[in-house]
């Protein structure tokens, strides 16, 4: 039997993406041994009930202890004290990445504790669903998804090869990105979409009662999809909008420009303006199922 | 064998809903024969090729001859027009109903063409897809989805009763509205979310030609979601607007609102209010599940 890409794996956290990883990750034969820790004692025992790791940890220091490879799948709001919790615990030349959906604020926050050796190669696997917590994960999640690695300056090129190819037996695609740009585009893909929903079921929250059960009722129009949308964790969302605060700010910006517009073509019964608009949008949709991300 | 439920219905028009109405009615047994017509040639062309109707006729005068239930499945603005042309060729008798996503402006547009003793009973079966065109009905469209009728006050009991049966027996469940509170509830749960959906998409398209490819590989972020609602039929969404317009610009001024109180939060960094916000939107995912419309 061929041995695994890696000996050990330390997973900081197991909530969705983490327990989809250690599906992943047995089907792939990608890790001797899955160490994990979490936050919360629940999810500790719920992730060692469902017999997702090798070895469960009370914290970040002990779990890493040993491992090749570090993956932190944790809200990026949290990973300034992972860092601090497991910067003396690494083991030299291990490879310390995540999930996180903003790469910045990442490297900003991780790269300090590195220590000399440990190579820190910051990934963001471009999948999800609106469930959260270690009964969440499945294996599938990641095939013919993308994962964006965004490795700082002068990192160590066999470290990053070695993550391009523990992602491409997770099942994705991976493209190298520079954290910046990584920003920008995932603000406008992901991070302002779940801000709108976010936004909208929240307006109709707080329509009085009666109206909001016919919400409800008849969602199917639309609006269900935002709320599966806004059904996302709220804190690793927190985090998100917290972390990638001008990227956000800047599209929001165009994003509102945008909108205004339309109000106004719709005031004044600006038909025209509105059909070339409708009409447009299609383009792009085409493009997202030529692409096989539909 | 029993008799259907109409003996001659007509079409107005043979798109996304009007073909799944053709489906759905060879299913149920409803009419003994479907008459239609459509807009364009190639249109009426391509039902007739796919055998949807039973006759297919140049125009609406021709169509609705001899109907016993006339639908009117057309962008909302073209109503007026199609009200007169069928005005004095409607049968005594005839129930005259329709699948617009608006209501008062279907009443204002249709009701004044109502000859004597015709019933106007307007409908709006809250189901779809992005898909538009003949080719893109299908029978069970409208199987567990809710088709709101609102029958101006005073409308023939039997007549409304007759097109509740129709809907039943097209697979939907039916509830009965005022017009215009149709037109208020229907602004939040489906025009809004399209009028948002449109302007996203809209703002990804002006971005460099670059940016925009990423923006398709990695659209499975949210934005993907976005893109499938903002690929409906642009001249049937013009008109909802054009014909919503003082319910739409309400709503959308209260998640104008609503937004730049979540952007001020994000620039500020008001971390308790996003993640509180975050928060209660997951209540009303939950009634949508428990209502079985997710």
């Amino acid at each position: 039997m061929a041995a695994p890409l890696f000996d050990r794996v330390a997973l900081i956290g197991v909530g969705l993406i983490g327990s989809s990883l250690c599906h992943a990750m047995r089907r792939g034969k990608l890790a001797g041994h899955i160490a994990a820790t979490a936050r919360s004692a629940a999810t500790r025992a719920k992730a060692a009930e469902l017999g997702l790791v090798d070895s469960m940890h009370d914290e970040p220091g002990a779990a890493v202890e040993g491992a090749d490879l570090v993956i932190v799948c944790a809200p990026v709001g949290a990973y300034a004290g992972i860092g601090a919790a497991m910067s003396g615990r690494l083991k030299r030349g291990a490879i310390v990445s995540d999930v996180g959906s903003v790469k910045q604020a990442v490297i900003r926050d991780l790269g300090p504790a590195m220590p000399d050796g440990v190579h820190l190669v910051p990934g963001h696997p471009v999948a999800g669903t609106e469930h959260s917590g270690p009964e969440a994960g499945f294996a599938e999640l990641f095939d013919g998804r993308w994962c964006i690695l965004t490795p700082p300056p002068g990192t160590d090129a066999d470290a990053v090869e070695r993550v391009v190819e523990f992602w491409r037996r997770c099942g994705s695609q991976v493209e190298i990105m520079e954290p910046g740009h990584h920003d920008i585009v995932l603000a406008i893909t992901s991070h302002l979409p779940h801000l709108i929903a976010y936004t909208i079921v929240g307006t109709a929250t707080d329509l009085e009662d009666s109206t909001q059960k016919e919400v409800v009722k008849f969602s199917a129009g639309g609006f269900r999809d935002f709320t599966r949308i806004a059904a996302s964790d709220p804190v690793m969302w927190r985090d998100v909008f917290l972390n990638n605060r001008e990227a956000v700010l800047e599209i929001l910006g165009r994003f509102t420009e945008d909108l205004t517009a339309l109000q106004r073509a719709i005031r004044w019964g600006e038909g025209e303006k509105l059909e070339e608009w409708f009409t447009r949008t299609r383009a792009i949709r085409r493009g997202i199922i030529d692409a096989k991300q539909a």
